[in-house]
């Protein structure tokens, strides 16, 4: 078995001596517990950045961290509302709190780069404002060694991927909500928790261009998902992965200055 | 000249009146004080919010509150970094605070649909944490009368408008700060606040996938700009402006079941 | 036109330049959005720490910047109370947030005095408390060269003022909410705001000496006002505020160890 | 002995039965840990509101909780300034929790009115938000049968008694700061607490109408007092105490419809 | 396979049909990242208190959310001390903000019992708090069909078992931390996370009476274990495991007046 | 009289002499207000631990703080619950906050040590909280010369006293509330305080192994005291508190290498 990238499995002695370097990168993953529709778990979007953290990490020699695996609320406009039992959420302030924790925390134990990789659309914001109050309360400013990245996976697929991915169009990110490409990616990461048998077909949710609150629960498509699975496959899972683990990893091997790790993905 | 539509202006008792129908609409613009280039003011976000709400309400009917003139940090990514003078930002949690404030006191007030209508990019999360928090603590929930609308100008922009006003070719939102789309604006709103003698032309930003922080200072052109705003007029930002109000004012009629109101824009 | 005082208008590079010199004062108006009876726009108090703020900016040659526009819950004995439509307030914890965050921010950008210019009596703690955690974060305590200062514009009615104003006697600083104080202001400084066909006269508020939660409504006279406005002119509101901006200059001339600026007010 | 009117004192059960008639009152004394000049000990405004709370107490048959013994930061104009040793003080945010806890808990018990006793100028708006908070959780509105009062003991001090306590003309609120009236007060109800011998005379502190932060520590006399205790006496303290007592009392009686209660102060 | 009981892998209509009953209990693991000896993973507090879930959930036909991963700070009394790197933890307000949120959510999903199963001895006063603060917020009291049960998993380890694992006498919870119980409830339920041959033996740490801090580092033993492991097996931690899961079942079936699910664990 | 130990007593000036040396100790009490069953004043937690600090104090020559007077909610397992009339709480976070400020402020007024002496079971993570948040803001890690101390009382109770006040078995720390310590205790320090004629017999209270919110208040015994207080004596009281006392203050010398004071308890 590949040694463990994931520091739930490591000895706080092994992980010290990682730290030794003074050169570490830990990931962290990012997801939610949220509906995502009949053939997808709920902890898809925790599952899938968990994955595209230990692909990267195998790339860089880098750690990956104790997933955040509950996420901010469900938007109607990206994941199909936060009314809809299944879905779990933190206030703002709560994922705020809890991302500045572990950055001032990984920081001051030596991290030299702390990477969030994130997997559930609404948490971006929020894990931006608790980075920057953990770098301000740490006095860390424009110069330093130590700096914390903020990523969502999928803004890695490239021109060329999403082609092959939506050979008629791509429908756009805000409605892939338990569409195509995480149903693809779940068929290749983790085929047994994907029900194809119970996927539902339909057209794409037609949403405004305002969010309303509270929501108006018609707007969401009954299954939940804004736009039809129909169409993924194991393989495009294995391609949209592989593209993006690849090129993800190039990104911060280039950013971070960092010679790229022997062991492959 | 117009009776005003700004409740600044208005006194209690006349507001009551427009109340008591309790169909009141209150719209609040959202902007920021930021640097916004060499030709821009810093109150950018918060002008150009402020005459869209003010068209808006006039084709409505509705009210404008006084704006939140001071916004989320700006980031690097889609404002050029909260490190550069004049950009004076609140946290997070400070936005969630008095958005959530707002919304309580108006919907207790009477007031039947709270809008926000936001000028600058980076304040949505937390507008939509602090409207959400506040229908929570007041009981308010799916299928009540009153809501809350959160949205942003430019995704009232249409296509068609677009390619009238980037004939070269739309580079995108992302990048669209102190831009042809913000500076075309101004002209046309308030040119005595644009010095484009000052414009300083240039290549547009090329910023990386993910959010660094503490930021990389160079990574922001020295004009602080994300892209050019060489090619603006005063013509393209009557189009847009009025272009934007109109459908805005289309989609809120529609959503809220009014009658748009006798007053041209 | 004069060149303007005010951050909103002004581009970044030239902020850069104000502050270059290591002198620049910002001062920051602090109002409401308040019922202030029949006569006078909501946005009185937002208004008039604005006028002040601006007629000391000319003298000093500082700068103002975008006003605190929503303020602290009003309270019955000093506005009549919150429960009145109209009145639309920030928690204590919202507006300590803000001034934190506003302060922090400007004096991590070179500015070397903050000035607030209140003009809502209940903000005042709440003011001073964001005030001191910011400087207690920025690591800024006696001796520093940077400091803030936080003051009422009503501190600085000298006698001699109150006596012409109010001939009859100064009914106290306690039921000046929409009196003669305010209103002689607004008709000096915005004549166009002021209705005084509408203006209401009456005996003051006799109010306890106790506050009371929930307040008794019916304490409040029922224009919203603590004591009448009736003798109010133009006339007066041009001594109140000149007397005020002059002496308010005089004294921060002096605090802040500076020349006054050439320009008039 | 006097039955205890503290709750300290009391049994859960003797106050149970307290409770049951619907009609109870609790006081809750505020002050400070603050110094006060070189005669007079750190917990004087504690000590006093609670004597006050106790002897209105004993007129209305009410009851006295333990006293908020640190109370807001100690503000220059007011106090001496929160940079004087022995000054121990809490956070805007942290008084507004526990008046908020208080509050909240004992309405919830059945208290009818809370009575909030303050002795302390720095709490005051602290303490409103509290109460205000609480009420609004608690869904407690006007017209309700619960309330909750705050009020300062020296807004009860009558003009013929500050003519008696202060013959050659009453400095001002704003600097009685271990002056005159806190120092009788203290040698009529603690007269073991006051050092006489160690008062030192001097003129009253002069102090612009402006907050500055972080303060200058020299416009706070060295004694730390602002204004001088000379002439302070027993007999003044007694004609202080007697006087307030009686007129709180008669306030909150008329105010809470209660028949005054047989027990003398 | 057995079918699922953790929802992350369950898909959202599923779940829905496990709560349609009205009578879903839903078991919420909490642990921390924290060092754990030469010999344990980081994880272990996590992992051990999954297993526990999952364990009584087979019995009861409960579900099992994702984990809370990262707990309140390690203490030097209890875990070694939170300057150990490898422990990375969470502020008590942020554990208390998620365990809100947590509890909020699945109460208005329609859980009937939530039960937090805690693995991390210092976890549990901030889990409490969330708790009561979730309920209060939920307007659930006595007398409520819904309830909340929080437990830490080593109270449910009999007297009799305790012999059998310790025969030369319990060392006390307090400095069971990598010790002979959670070593041996590793061996029996994740053999391949557990290195037996890195274990250092040494006697039981001896620490004061009271918590100092900053930490006095040199009292932790340089294991990072309180108390040594030698003597573990994969026996003992059969036992205890079996032996608390039938208890923590029973107990649960009692309190919650459900009759034991056919599914043995 | 002996020279007061309490700060609340003494004044400014000899306050500060007392932290000239740099070696001075402060000791804060912290209680609740909480029922304690018929025969203990709602105090007792206050109350008791006020004296432990204050016989320590004698001893080392250290200071007594006001009191932390109302405390963490009663939990039913330590206290009887939060719901029983006369039980007035803090939330956790108030806890925390005051925690903080209190220790924040007398380590920048010079105070070398401090130390809580907790006497209310639930208290202490939240105690605990407030001290590490304070000194990470302070700057203070290992190494430094100041520090915090925090321990609760019963925790050095030895084996040999335990064994004399409780001659058929100690019942255990969890339900010694309202019982033989707690009242042995206040005989021997507050006579006047207790109403042993009012004291009802009974068996002790069986709880389950875990907290359960809302609680079932029929697992409280009426009388409010999980164990019963039959069998107290001031002779108990006597033997705990000066066992306690010396213990406590041995070990504090020890600990902050200092030299025992002359004055006996």
């Amino acid at each position: 078995m590949d040694k463990s990238v994931f520091l739930e499995d490591m000895d706080a002695f092994a992980y010290r001596d990682a730290l030794s370097s003074g050169e570490a990168i830990v990931l962290i993953p990012v997801g939610s517990l949220e509906q995502h529709g009949t053939h997808l778990p709920l902890g898809t979007d925790t599952i899938l950045s968990r994955h595209f953290a230990e692909g990267v990490a195998r790339r860089l020699g880098a750690l990956v961290a104790q997933p955040i695996a509950y996420g901010y609320k469900s938007q109607q406009k990206s994941g199909g509302g936060n009314h809809l039992s299944g879905t779990t959420s933190l206030d703002g302030t709560s994922l705020i709190a809890m991302t500045r924790n572990l950055v001032k925390s990984f920081l001051k134990q030596g991290v030299r780069n702390v990477v969030f990789v994130n997997g559930h659309f609404e948490n971006y914001q929020f894990l931006y404002e608790g980075i920057d109050l953990a770098l301000e309360e740490s006095g860390i400013g424009p110069g330093a060694k130590q700096s914390v990245l903020l990523l969502s996976y999928w803004d890695f697929v490239s021109q060329d991927t999403l082609a092959q991915v939506y050979p008629d169009g791509f429908p756009g990110w805000d409605i892939e909500h338990g569409g195509v490409l995480e149903t693809s990616l779940m068929l290749h990461l983790e085929p047994a928790r994907v029900a194809m048998d119970r996927l539902v077909d339909g057209p794409a949710a037609v949403l405004p261009r305002f969010d309303r609150l509270p929501v108006v629960p018609e707007r969401t498509p009954a299954t939940g998902c804004l736009s039809s699975a129909a169409g993924s496959s194991a393989d495009k899972g294995g391609l949209l992965y592989d593209q993006v683990v690849a090129d993800l990893a190039l990104d911060l091997v280039g950013e971070l200055a960092l010679e790229p790790a022997a062991v492959p993905a």
